[in-house]
């Protein structure tokens, strides 16, 4: 069972340690315009996956280990439109680290406006689907 | 700014009014083998798309008369993976309608076994991207 | 090293022996305000999978006995725009069988227009991703 | 109607004018492991979109001035498998510049190894959805 979400989101971009910048795909418009509200799941992954990257465990290897990081639950707020072309920066901090799940909140910003902010749950899941622990590192790093 | 989700969405489908039915493509696995977890909001996207079909108003008549209904904020939980080729019922519920918004809660099941949960809420949007109200009919079929 | 398409894809419905329908999806669209480009391969793949399960060897039961199909090529033909909520009719003929591939001409039709074709090749892949001979009910039921 | 596409992409990055490096998502696997065959078409895309910008022409302002350029058709040979994280680098050459037309052949390398090549035709389309000469820079641009 997904536990609730529990981060809140700041819009300030100076509350989160880490960034990853990204620019908008033609073929994540949609027909209002304006990108798809479905593509911030992916901008929110990418972001992820730079981050892990960025503490010495690519997400990769990390799987490589027998260990996947499904995600348990999602919740986007979507605060004003992002356009193609946009360049994007996505701001991450995680927490609330149990020895099985993790969140993250995210904030996007365009031009250093807020766009949109999220909340992710993760959990452990070896190869045959199962929730698991998570690998050590996670709770030594995300909650120090 | 976006209200806050305050739809619970149930796990028994008789508490659903609406269902609609559709098959997994394999383009929306990745290499867990399981649906990706972006791809759900896809699946919710289709039924709301087929609910307001069934409504009598269909979404293109909808944005013919102006308005669109943007994504204000999403919300899933994911409780266990959905495969290539399963067919996904999503079972789903409006409420909570304002002059402005409205809510939609989702029950998503395969073989009868609840599979995900989500919320989502929506907002008049006019041709220039600014809120707007929702045309009448929104408010008079929703809360009936 | 990937063989040439040589199926041609006739712009007459009567010419392929399976169609398969389906409905585009609001998220397909890009903010030209038609179906984008990308969105086609997703219909030639859902109609091969429908023509599978026609044929009696659902896809995955076929990769479940250790083989996959796997795209070597693929070329479209946009003809004239698909929109949002068109009902689109995948057409197709699959041919040119050898012991390691297949191909598959495809024509896209909304209220019985041409919109597009296509033409895809197909090779069995073990699961070491190898490219392996195709199981032999390939070349009995393409070819009859 | 589309023309026939008649550039014929190279596998030695020598011959291309233009690269653009770009990371592979893991949204855009599949569950075969590797990277989904219709996911190549944006990274296509993304591709064409850097060149006009290195060109001082972005796509937005193109767009702006009422000229979009539509995908005619698009042909894609996959060599070997693309993967998740993998940095792919695109390769691009345009040329069959007509006053409607154009066509970009591409070559898709992964740590200096080919593992796609494609091409795809370009025609202009004014707002209306019809065919219209694309802008003069084009012509004098990619046949220089």
């Amino acid at each position: 069972m997904p536990k609730r979400l529990s981060l809140q989101p700041s819009r300030d971009p100076a509350d989160y340690p880490f960034s990853h910048r990204l620019r908008t795909r033609f073929a994540e418009t949609d027909a209002m315009g304006v990108i798809h509200h479905g593509s911030y799941l992916l901008y929110l992954e990418e972001a992820r996956v730079a981050y892990l990257q960025h503490l010495g465990h690519p997400y990769g290897e990390v799987r490589d280990d027998g260990v996947d990081m499904a995600v348990l639950e999602v919740s986007v707020q979507y605060r004003s439109p992002i356009r193609f072309d946009d360049e994007v920066v996505v701001h991450l901090w995680a927490g609330s680290v149990t020895r099985t799940t993790f969140q993250v909140a995210y904030l996007l910003t365009v031009e250093g406006e807020p766009r949109a902010t999220a909340v992710s749950v993760h959990g452990g899941v070896d190869r045959s689907g199962r929730g698991t622990r998570l690998p050590a590192w996670v709770g030594e790093i995300l909650t120090s």
